[in-house]
């Protein structure tokens, strides 16, 4: 290409990353995969040149111990771009998948697996509104073991020839093979692969270029429509599924003294399982939910109390921050994660989605109803990753809210706990019933749901000590 | 207490919480430290319970992989709270000096350093708006004895005494005599400890609820004024200081064909020694500063075609976010230190509260001057942890920056490069002068900085790749 065509080119790509940022109505993500010695870093590290780099990452990091520690896709979802910013993955989860699959660490069948989840994954990052550029950097099995013996040749090059070059040339036909399986079951309208054939002397950067701008300047424009690919497995749920309506009879009362003994027994025995958990890096995730005024924050109290403070975070979800808001809904959640050993307690959720976000028609149908499969892949995620995830949804009937706001406005220091949106949301009473209902129904079936009747305190607090308990025990018996 | 009391306590507590978070002037670190067996999981619990969750956090985690890859200051001040907001550290930064020296891991001379540390630490916090609150548990040692072992007699509180409360215990003359070194040495007017004898049955919620609302009622209404200890080493320096005046000879110019193998050679020399510092978990952290316009961007660019993408990140440092504004000054280079092993390159740093903060009026003198002490501790902190780190001084004279800026107005791509700030630096550059000067002079001593005349490109990006791999080669050869 002519130095006035780059120079052209350079300005064009220049341009529209600014008018991105400008913009910020989309992310982009680039991945760079493909197989070795076909001049990655080179490729990038001009790209990042010709870039402006306050808006720009480049994600090549190989995975960390805290990476580890979590369920697999945390080191991708933690790491996007906010709206206006690109990221640039090499290798990233496609390397991972071809390089696991080569080195025999994926079997066939977990391989398989994999590909679902990659074009879940991207699927997601599409719905969220982030445009997501693939590039496959192809090449000659000769030609590339002659590339790499050249390189290794000069002492100047030398360094570039990394023994996994070699190991990946080895693989070569391995690799060309589930690349193509792989872009097979990746291939989407919106994001096609770009395949290059990067022997040495091609120029790469032009078409990489202008596929980028091409794809920054639709993001630009766009304006986005999910479609919703709801399963039918998830929206037609198996039978014990909970409803609103199992709780008619109320939970009988307990007496102080025996609330007290039985809260003391029930302590002690979360904390001698849960710290057998944490000990053997078992993550858990308690989720909250439940109707205002059902008495979350004291039920957590309660099971806070029984924690080893080092190893438990309460997580408080209320209406995301600004800063939240440049990421995919799910982002703030994966933050939110606990490592290996470690206990996360959600004080409200990712359920969020599905009511709070549902009813106030904050989002729209197609993107609540999206929600449900979202949130099942997510609970998938953890669940595959060994994460115990107890999910609990605290009831109480009409009349028992109404009494409890009252209680709350005479009380001072609960007064702030009782807002307008308090009485907004009671005022949708009927609204939210029907989402909680066919939130059991869409997620009930992979991570069930335990619902506690709340409207006598001690009763639920009791429960929810009982149920965490249970979902331990079951735990370290099993392994 | 009466339960009207307490009542009245908890709501003046939570008022003062939300004031704090309304005001946003300033936030609120409170650190429990003490002796094992005083209850500190149930006073955080209830404390916990009192204040409102979504303004605070607890942070009693034991120290990750990720905390050991980084210098040791590195776990707090990337958890400190933002403004308006309250993080309560169970054993810190006391706790980590006091067990060190009581396991014998921290020597006699190290625990005395670490207590100028913590000293240091704490006054930064005080100079970045933090109101500290600090609380030391005491028990007598038979109490102790007689407390641990009622716990362990009942199976229901038996999982709280913990194996490393009987060694604390085992330790507790030692504890007891630190304890009172460390609170003479870290006392303060604005900080002093609260001592509190914790023997079961004794009220600590009380006393701890009515100091931080003193401490919290303080802090909103506060004018905080920082008062500047620069000691008079770092004043007076020594020789062989940089200065601009130094650069009066240009550099020879270099041929296009001797610049293309000097640089290749330079590049490969580096990619080898860096490859080496990472393969050995060594962390890297390059600093560019320099005049506008002097060819950093450039420079960073040649470095990074040197290494291995997925062990380098470019910080590109600009205004700091809204978001970052609600932290120390400090907070956001802390969280941008590379892990060990990695390299962070930082295209601008921390140097610019000493330059465009000071030059722009951004901050007071007190401020400024503050900064070279605070600068010099950030540094000895990178350098204690084994941090290679190299400061560059890219330096072009003004007659070259006007030529430059006039080139960059007419070229596309590097049009939105040049801002009316630049002029508007420009316009005072004597002041700049004076102030790079003067930064040299206040923080070469213990990380040096090298000068480089940048009035030739070539020159200049050959001069960073042979720092950059001297540097390397020294530490690579010291051990």
């Amino acid at each position: 290409m002519s130095s006035d065509g780059e120079e052209a080119l350079r300005f064009r790509l220049l341009s529209a990353q600014l008018e991105l940022a400008r913009t910020e109505k989309r992310a982009v993500v680039v991945l760079v995969a493909g197989h070795a010695g076909t001049g990655k870093g080179h490729l990038i590290n001009r790209l990042n040149h010709w870039l402006e780099n306050r808006l720009t990452e480049v994600q090549a990091l190989v995975p960390c111990e805290e990476d580890r520690r979590h369920p697999y896709w945390w080191r991708y979802w933690t790491r996007l771009p906010a709206r206006g910013r690109t990221t640039v993955f090499v290798h990233g989860w496609v390397g991972d998948a071809l390089l696991g699959a080569a080195t025999r660490r994926l079997g066939q069948g977990a391989f398989a697996d994999r590909l679902i989840e990659i074009a879940t994954f991207e699927a997601d990052l599409k719905a969220a509104g982030i445009t997501l550029v693939k590039l496959w950097l192809d090449i000659d099995v000769d030609v590339q073991a002659q590339h790499l013996a050249t390189l290794e040749a000069d002492p100047l090059t030398r360094w570039q020839v990394t023994e996994d070059k070699w190991f990946r040339h080895s693989q070569h036909g391995v690799i060309h093979q589930l690349g193509r399986q792989l872009r097979k079951a990746t291939e989407t309208e919106d994001s096609p692969w770009l395949c290059l054939d990067a022997a040495p002397g091609n120029d790469l950067l032009t078409p990489v270029a202008r596929h980028i701008i091409k794809a920054m300047e639709g993001a630009a424009e766009g304006r986005f429509v999910p479609r919703p690919p709801v399963s039918q497995e998830v929206l037609n749920p198996a039978s014990a599924i909970p409803q609103l309506s199992d709780l008619i009879e109320h939970a009988p009362a307990i007496s102080k003294s025996a609330y007290r003994d039985r809260l003391a027994s029930a302590q002690a025995k979360v904390a001698e399982l849960a710290r057998r958990a944490v000990w053997r890096g078992i993550p858990v995730v308690v989720v909250f939910e439940g109707h205002d005024a059902a008495g979350k924050g004291g039920s957590i109290h309660r099971l806070t109390s029984a924690l080893d403070a080092r190893t438990y975070r309460v997580h408080s979800i209320a209406a995301p921050s600004e800063r939240e808001l440049l990421f995919p809904w799910q982002w703030r959640f994966w933050q939110r994660l606990p490592a290996d050993g470690a206990v996360s307690i959600m004080d409200r959720s990712w359920y969020g989605r599905v009511l709070v976000e549902r009813v106030e028609s904050l989002i729209d149908e197609q993107e609540w109803r999206l929600g449900y499969r979202q949130i099942v892949d997510f609970e998938t995620q953890l669940l595959r990753h060994g994460v115990v995830l107890v999910k609990l949804f605290l009831a109480i009937d009409s009349d028992e809210q109404l009494k409890r706001f009252k209680a709350r406005a005479v009380t001072p220091h609960k007064q702030h706990k009782l807002t307008e949106e308090d009485w907004r949301n009671r005022a949708r009473w009927e609204e939210y019933e029907q989402a909680i209902d066919e939130m059991f129904a869409a997620t009930h079936r992979k991570a069930p749901w335990t619902l506690i009747d709340a409207n006598d305190k001690r009763h639920a607090r009791l429960a929810v000590l009982h149920e965490v308990a249970a979902r331990l025990e079951d735990r370290l018996q099993a392994n």
